[in-house]
């Protein structure tokens, strides 16, 4: 019987979906789940869409494999992971690799990769992102590890990725982390994202009147433009969706408590440790954490509000169109000075730039948009923030009296748009000549005897506050 | 030779004021320090002020408490607590208490009171905020650890603590790491107050165009009212004091990039894992770090702002106190409910209205503020959220027009405002009766398929997005 070229074990719907995607492109694919009826009803479901060699156990599944051997798990992120690690790697020789597809934090991953390391094996964490219609017909894939392992892989993993203009969105990001710290980020940046468009929603219904199929058409026409992304199209499909049971639109019978995986989460407390503004991801996580709390929310229900009435803005849903736009590059723009800041912090040497290629299909932030933070890095690597880039400095400058108009708007009318006014705000920070921090400074070498840096010299100094308010060096 | 009541060791700056503090008021106290030079220095310099016991051994150290022995380590959070609770606990014996008065996370303070009850000591994380002077003059004091231990040492706290209308700003905050949260809280409201000053100034001076000194001025009228309060007097005092040097005003030779030592980083973070928004603290953060990123806001210089000008808003003053008070009161409700999730989540029943009433006195955020808030949980222990407290939601009602117009105007004129605008956006998702999280689960079910809730019946629903687009229950 010939070997497998690679292989699946944890056949849920991501790993199946997955094993399918690689048979399909003609890779003999070993396939195995804990639960061997799983197994089973993948090859008798899907066995004539290629070569699948189903293992009912770990040793026959490695067995199976050509050398070196790759292995793909598709399990539950956390302790589950770490076991399978455990199952499999008894059985593997140096110059193997498991994969790990799974949704991993990137801190696990590095401490996985080492310890695999010193066993002679090679670990890449993966980001997989597209769900599972993704992992089926073309996901983004993000795979850390190490350079070797990526030319036993890459071929493989760009086979099945996502294409767009025939470039596959699959790169090796770096080494150990990378792949499940840029998956991350992508996902806080999806955060940001989805609570902009939201918000849109929800300013273009309360503010501008409009109805759930109203907006679905705003949504549907802004699709063909600047904004044209899979967030935006399903936005218009969910909003035109009408509930079958009652009649009503769809976006009317929901709940309306979001929830959350963590992915976002995490975002945010990386972030923080590496001393990266991401405040539009977290205005995003923390919208859908006060949504959730219902009894605080109907506790403060009856709040006042401000006296102004819902009314027909004219020219509103462009003004929309432009702070949504605004704000969006400000969110991606967050995200990306996180990549940067933990590449630099990693050692990963992130190329930005491909990040951006790599997203621009399969992934849920899918954009026409990306491809211009390509040509952003593309003409510059280094750029310190993509708000600089001549084309978003550009856009965004011109975008910037609607944005505003947003922001008041919202403010005057009671509307929460804490993901536009944080971006305003970002935005208004950055090109700030001075900022209040200095009054920071001095409160804080006040009361803690912190010590401040002059505008007109080196050095650290403390004013005696308690004395004579002369100044010294410290 | 009489033995001490209490020892410190770590005569730094914090723990010389605080053995000062508890020498001056009568309890004989052990000093200690790695190098005994600083003991030495102690005692020559303030030995008349009380009973000090110097010692240069851990051994004649410990040998010199009277039991049980109360010892405080007053060190560097991290590995140097962990290295002098080793060098000390050896020397101990069971129902002795070590007392970590430095700014632990409450997770390592957790792991150390448990180890150490297993080897029969007590261990005390206790937060202690004022800097230098309240360590000596009265702090406010948040201990945790067990409630036999407070017994011992509880008495000898209220005593040193800052004391207000007769009472001691020290209670006994709960079990474990329980001081240690509170403290950590405690300052990541602390960053979000100091961040809404640092905006008001900011607006007075750009958006009102009034000078430091004016602006100082209006610092002292508002400090005189509902906003009394130690960060109120100092910003006076910082905005009023001119640079000898160059005759400027202070404000304006400092550079105005803000640090931080992570307690605030700590808040964020760790009420991202408990679920809690705390936007006000997160901004507050982001905004520090906004500020010390120079080469990005060199890059962002030039981007575009709006026309408007610098110009004379009659009675804006007056409004952003307004807003100031509304917003201030969105920090601390969110910090308090950052406490009261903590303490559901760890079991500390840690009593809200307490936590108010000892940092009326001795801290940084002291405040006549907090006396209300004290009165708030006092009427209503169990209230959701300061918010809805009625003397709060009176106020913040009241004060709404203002702040709308503050958001409003620092939109409009390009000055950040992100503390201002982001209470407002949670003061306004509170008491929204719909949240566009429904469009966002809608978006989650069609691109994930996980699943949704509906307002008119229980269960998880997911529509066949894919397919017909009928409703299956999950």
């Amino acid at each position: 019987m010939s070997k497998a070229r690679i292989g699946v074990t944890g056949l849920a719907v991501m790993g199946r979906n997955l094993a399918r995607n690689l048979a399909r492109h003609g890779h003999p694919v070993a396939v195995h789940n804990r639960t061997a009826a799983r197994t089973k009803a993948l090859v008798e479901e899907f066995g004539d869409e290629g070569t699948f060699i189903p293992a009912e156990t770990p040793e026959q599944f490695v067995a199976s494999l050509e050398r070196p051997r790759r292995l793909v798990i598709m399990v539950k992120a956390g302790a589950p992971t770490d076991a399978v690690i455990e199952e499999f790697a008894p059985l593997l020789e140096p110059g193997d690799m498991i994969v790990d597809g799974g949704n991993a934090h990137f801190a696990d991953t590095r401490r996985r990769e080492a310890a695999l390391r010193e066993r002679g094996l090679h670990f890449v964490g993966t980001g997989i992102s597209g769900g599972e219609e993704g992992a089926l017909h073309g996901p983004s894939i993000m795979p850390g590890g190490s350079a070797e392992s990526y030319e036993a892989l890459g071929p493989l993993l760009e086979d099945i990725a996502a294409k767009v203009d025939g470039t596959p969105c699959c790169v090796h990001v770096g080494p150990d982390g990378a792949g499940h710290f840029v998956k991350m980020v992508h996902n806080g940046i999806e955060y940001a994202d989805m609570q902009l468009i939201a918000e849109s929603y929800d300013l273009l219904r309360h503010a501008a009147g409009l109805s759930p199929a109203e907006i679905a058409e705003v949504f549907r026409t802004w699709n063909t433009g600047r904004l044209e992304s899979y967030l935006i199209e399903i936005t218009a499909e969910v909003l035109a969706h009408t509930d079958a049971a009652t009649g009503r639109p769809f976006v009317d019978v929901v709940l309306d408590q979001a929830e959350q995986k963590g992915t976002g989460r995490w975002t945010v407390q990386t972030a923080l440790d590496l001393g990266v503004p991401v405040s539009g991801i977290a205005e995003a996580v923390f919208a859908r954490s006060v949504s959730g709390h219902a009894g605080l929310r109907r506790a403060a229900r009856n709040l006042p509000g401000p006296k102004n009435d819902v009314r027909y803005l004219s020219g509103f849903a462009d003004d929309v169109e432009q702070a949504l736009y605004a704000s969006k590059v400000v969110a991606y723009a967050q995200g990306f000075h996180q990549i940067q800041a933990g590449s630099e912090e990693y050692g990963w040497n992130i190329d930005l730039g491909q990040m951006a290629t790599i997203w621009r299909g399969g992934c849920i932030i899918r954009a026409r948009f990306l491809d211009r933070i390509r040509a952003a890095y593309e003409a510059d690597p280094r750029t310190p923030t993509l708000l600089t880039d001549d084309h978003f400095a550009e856009a965004v400058g011109a975008a910037q009296d609607a944005w505003r108009r947003v922001v008041t708007t919202a403010a005057q009318l009671g509307i929460p748009a804490p993901g536009f006014s944080s971006a305003l705000a970002y935005y208004d920070s950055l090109r700030a000549e001075r900022l209040p921090a200095a009054l920071t400074q001095g409160q804080r070498d006040f009361f803690g005897a912190h010590t401040y840096r002059r505008v007109d010299r080196d050095g650290s100094f403390h004013t005696l506050w308690g004395g004579d308010r002369s100044e010294v060096e410290a």
